[in-house]
């Protein structure tokens, strides 16, 4: 059965993790959105409840077969046994699940520094929240999520979970990039602190199927749509 | 082998939907934090790294045997089908699961409405801040989780999955109790739109387990330590 994966068509955002995992693994799955002759029109179907499967609230969503899985971190736990990204016991799935629904939090709070006042307004209406609540979140929140994951790679042999590989290594990878997009001076002043962090990513950007995906047209470039958006008066001075 | 929940022994917070599931199921755990020859230093050890398993990032936390599960929704989807509180087939299981976790999602949102800058900081000192993200919570937010969740009642034959009493219900009575108390105009103006959500609420309300739960001392009030707070200036005109 294919999968298809529907989500926004001009950004990385949470789609980006879905994306990481087929990458790596070599799985093929359609872009739903970036295929011209579905666009968007496909996503708001699934949205509006149009599609066979339970009404999801938001993207990113998969659609293998009759099943329709949203909420990123649970769609990454529907496919990764079966990609070969996360073991098949039930206690390191979980630990991978519960690992990637926190890196999903810090994802959360990432956004929250430029719409800390509602999703539904625009940045420009936001700007001085938006600066108060970036220096707590460089200030405390980053370092806390990031620590607490450096803590989980030292006690877990260079890796976050499981002493291997998993999709969660491929999100702290996604994370530490949108983190240096977007607070290039902040994130750059706490990096040395996370070295067990950037030995993963480090190696996830030399797998073949992340290096091959990189270098293609497929990774769209991180830009002030997404969830990591670079606004340099959010960044530390 | 015996449940313990480790969650701050004052408010109901993100802890109140395990221990409704628990309550509901007469399914004996141990309130850690509330037995006083533990406390919070019970908890505080456990996020520190101090016991076996994944070292877990934040409270609620289900210790388990040698399992030390946390994250909300996944306490939840670990927990179910062992006390009965969700079907056994997989698709099922995450079907409640995905909506469980956008249900976190609300409650996420329901609480950056008072500590929009950060959590580092009072809510005295961000009041200005809270009072328009509030307004759009009002406005646009809980609309449309509300909307999303009463949609999935509707073709759910009453309940929001599987056509059958699980933990999600559980989880919209407790929603639907903190906006009511958080904004009560607010809350009371939106009401007439989700009947079938207020169905769910009256129907949990009545269930032997958590009636003789709401009557008890282990149910904390609602306060102005956790996540949903009765600020009137939050609250619609």
């Amino acid at each position: 059965m294919p999968y298809e994966l529907y989500y926004w068509p001009s950004i990385q955002g949470r789609g980006e993790f879905v994306r990481l995992a087929f990458e790596d693994a070599g799985v093929p799955y359609e872009d739903v959105c970036r295929d011209p002759a579905r666009g968007v029109p496909a996503l708001l179907a699934v949205l509006k409840g149009q599609e066979a499967g339970l009404r999801p609230f938001a993207p990113p969503i998969l659609k293998h077969g009759d099943m329709l899985v949203a909420q990123t971190a649970l769609v990454l736990h529907y496919v990764a046994a079966a990609i070969g990204l996360v073991p098949k016991d039930p206690a390191g799935r979980l630990a991978a699940h519960q690992v990637q629904l926190t890196i999903m939090d810090l994802v959360a709070e990432a956004h929250d520094t430029h719409h800390p006042v509602g999703t539904n307004l625009y940045y420009e209406d936001q700007k001085p929240e938006a600066e108060r609540r970036a220096t707590g979140f460089l200030a405390a929140r980053m370092p806390k999520y990031l620590s607490w994951l450096e803590d989980l790679v030292q006690r877990g042999g260079g890796h976050p979970v499981g002493g291997a590989h998993t999709y969660v290594d491929l999100s702290v990878f996604q994370v530490l990039e949108g983190l240096a997009y977007a607070f290039p001076r902040g994130f750059a002043a706490f990096e040395p602190k996370v070295p067990g962090l950037v030995a993963v990513r480090e190696r996830v950007r030399e797998r073949s199927g992340i290096a091959a995906y990189l270098a293609s047209p497929r990774r769209i470039p991180f830009n002030e749509d997404g969830i990591f958006r670079r606004y340099p008066e959010l960044d530390a001075p």
